[in-house]
């Protein structure tokens, strides 16, 4: 029972979404009322979470609440009501001493210079936990809230993103590591030539300036992304330090997986250097049927109004009005989609394939495989994956919170630590010494130096 | 010794930046070298500024970082190292529980949404403590951070920063205070009704959405502004709920004080609810001549470069060339001032005196009335300018951190205690409530209801 090797271990990320990310979980008993605008509620997750030693937890967003069909909403009420994450992120640094902090932030609907800051100010915060999911945003509630009809087509979002990316990163480039060297005696606070302006004009943004932070504890927070289109994969392999795949099984995670690191040896990227993550919900049971029947309990508490709102939303237009129990005709499916490209193929094939829209409106669940079982069955399910190379760890959505969570830390982590795949402890105490990723080297640092840490 | 009533109280706000605000601070034997981005180190003063039970504490704040003389800026590093405000004050929320949370954040340079959700979002963190100081920034540094050469003219930036804060304030009414009422039986996480989304289509911004955040317990943060040109302070006499005016002198700050107030009255504003503060920096000492000497042997320590430096940024002009011992020829000062317009009269001001360029660098000040004394004889001063009508209270700067602070909160706080003019303990949890502020009521709710905090 000694520690495993960092390279043997599995990476476990802890996607939390208020109540639960299933669509009834504030319907349940254990659901606290509050907990969307509770900080300490979220306080408490977090310190759940590093308590199964977990990598990370982690936030994802929309800069938008809906404003339409108001009612369906209401009994699902997602991105309704929630604190905004970096805020959030900021205020659980303090509860917590080494569980990564992530969060997803738009380059649609940020300036470039803030989200550098705030990112970087909560890397200094937490002392070495940050990580910022770079999306494009999907949804045109979102562009409404910042001056567009709706957004730009999906390759001018990532052709946006790719140059938002590069001037962040420059910017957190902008002071050498040993850059704020106090000399009192001289009268230096920092030194001169180790402050490295950004000079940048792109095609979206011009910048000329530098960052007024000294450069943060990892030398810059852990990129993360999510994209599955074409455009997604490469500009992940390029530039993503972590992937969430969306695999909806197991054969599918390998093929994205190899997929995707199959594309980093032209950006001359080392495999390692990018973890790609499988996005799987979960519940343990006493077994796999105790598992199954507790989220079918949960399916059977979901409003019919819900259902058809999601499928609206993923495929992009409205079937409310097609009769339940019969196939859906193909001719009412776009040509393609300009948000989720994964959801939207997952609903697009079961039209394919003849169901009827109550098969599909019971059937769909926004490709988010559910590992079911006993803590033994999900441990030999996860350690299958990994060994079969499907996933170099995972990105879990729990359907209910506290409970899946505390199930997850209590009756699988121990399983996992005991067959030597998951860490007793944290060993470092930044996420980039969780990951098994390298300190990046600055820039303008030419020779490698040892990397030091910053004043 | 029974408490004071809160109208007779005076309101007192802290300003903290890093080593303190005095440009030789940094140097002293008690700075702490890293404060600059040591969440724990602001942790400390923020609970110490709460031991004093002062109203609130603040972070000015600028984008930018400079990138020209580098080497004079290393000699009074200010802004060059800092952590992101927002980010900073949700990190402290949590190690404090009464003592309100302010932060400069530019109308210049953010999205109005993304701004609306960050401050709610720290109302609610703190529950109910967060203010918002509304600027329109004041350097070309920070233009060119986010794709312009320079800044627009005072006016236009003035007439973006009004619109900016139109949609904001919508923003926050965007829920009822009682739209989030979970009522399971029904399925329904929020009552549909009680959302009004924001249709809002001016010059500067076109936005049509909701904030996705119920009202925060505030009702909305504080606003705080700071202007004190023509522009401003009719900006801050329609929409500003705390004022830093700053008067040189109690002369002067009545002056500011009368005028501010008189302009209320045509936006149907009553007087006490814009709290006009006078910024000040204070030293206490044994007596006047030790607090004096105090400050002196401060000054002795500012490097010649940083003295010109400071001048050069105010006056917006060059002065270097000219010789130290020789009036400032008027023809070398602009026509106008762009930037600060406080700092610019001050300095002109002293041109004009026909002064050499050596006694304005030794005299110049920002503006800042330093009240040097005993503890009895600073809180004769802060009583002597309430009594006088020449503010509401003080939002102090403190040149040396922490033993300025603690002398205040140590020796003079418990002498106005004593006087029956601040505050035994708080009574409230809010800013609002400490500052004798009312809940604003959403715009939406046209009768007068009890006002509900936010489920």
């Amino acid at each position: 029972m000694s520690d495993t090797p960092q390279s043997s271990r599995m990476v476990i990320g802890a996607l939390i979404e208020a109540n639960g990310i299933h669509p009834a979980s504030w319907l349940l008993p254990e659901a606290q009322d509050d907990a969307p605008t509770d900080v300490d509620y979220y306080r408490g997750i977090a310190q759940l979470a590093e308590r199964g030693k977990l990598d990370f937890i982690f936030f994802a967003d929309t800069p938008a609440a809906r404003t339409d069909d108001l009612v369906a909403w209401s009994r699902a009420p997602m991105y309704m009501n929630m604190l905004e994450p970096i805020t959030l992120l900021s205020a659980i640094a303090g509860a917590t001493s080494r569980i990564g902090l992530g969060a997803t932030a738009s380059t649609s609907f940020y300036e470039p210079y803030n989200l550098a800051r705030q990112f970087a100010s909560l890397d200094h915060i937490s002392h070495g936990r940050a990580a910022w999911n770079v999306v494009t945003s999907a949804n045109d509630y979102a562009a409404k809230n910042f001056g567009l009809d709706k957004l730009p087509p999906h390759t001018r979002r990532y052709d946006k993103a790719k140059e938002f990316l590069e001037v962040v990163k420059k910017l957190w480039d902008s002071w050498e590591d040993d850059a704020f060297v106090i000399d009192k005696a001289n009268c230096f606070n920092f030194v001169p030539e180790k402050q490295h302006a950004v000079d940048h004009k792109g095609e979206f943004f011009e910048l000329h300036g530098a960052l007024n932070m000294a450069r943060s504890p990892q030398g810059h927070p852990v990129v993360l992304q999510a994209g599955a289109s074409e455009t997604g994969k490469e500009f992940a392999a390029e530039t993503a330090e972590v992937v969430f795949g969306t695999g909806s099984s197991l054969e599918g995670a390998k093929k994205f997986y190899d997929d995707l690191k199959g594309r980093m040896a032209k950006y001359g990227r080392d495999r390692d250097s990018l973890k790609v993550l499988s996005g799987i919900s979960i519940v343990v049971g006493q077994s796999e049927a105790d598992a199954r029947a507790k989220l079918e309990s949960w399916q059977d508490m979901v409003h019919p109004d819900v259902a058809l709102l999601r499928l609206k939303q993923d495929i992009e237009t409205d079937l409310s009005d097609l009769p339940l129990d019969e196939p859906v005709p193909l001719s009412r499916i776009p040509e393609s989609s300009n948000f989720h490209q994964v959801y939207f193929e997952e609903i697009a094939g079961m039209v394919r394939e003849g169901l009827t829209l109550r098969e599909i409106c019971r059937r769909y669940n926004r490709s988010k495989t559910t590992m079911c079982g006993s803590p033994t069955e999900i441990a030999d399910q996860m350690e299958a994956w990994v060994a079969a190379g499907a996933s170099d760890g995972f990105m879990f959505t729990f359907p209910a919170l506290p409970s899946t969570l505390e199930d997850f830390v209590e009756k699988v982590v121990p399983e996992l630590q005991r067959r030597g795949l998951f860490r007793q402890d944290y060993v470092g105490t930044t996420l980039r010494e969780h990951l098994g990723l390298p300190r990046p080297q600055n820039r303008h640092v030419s020779e490698p130096r040892e990397t030091v840490a910053p004043v």
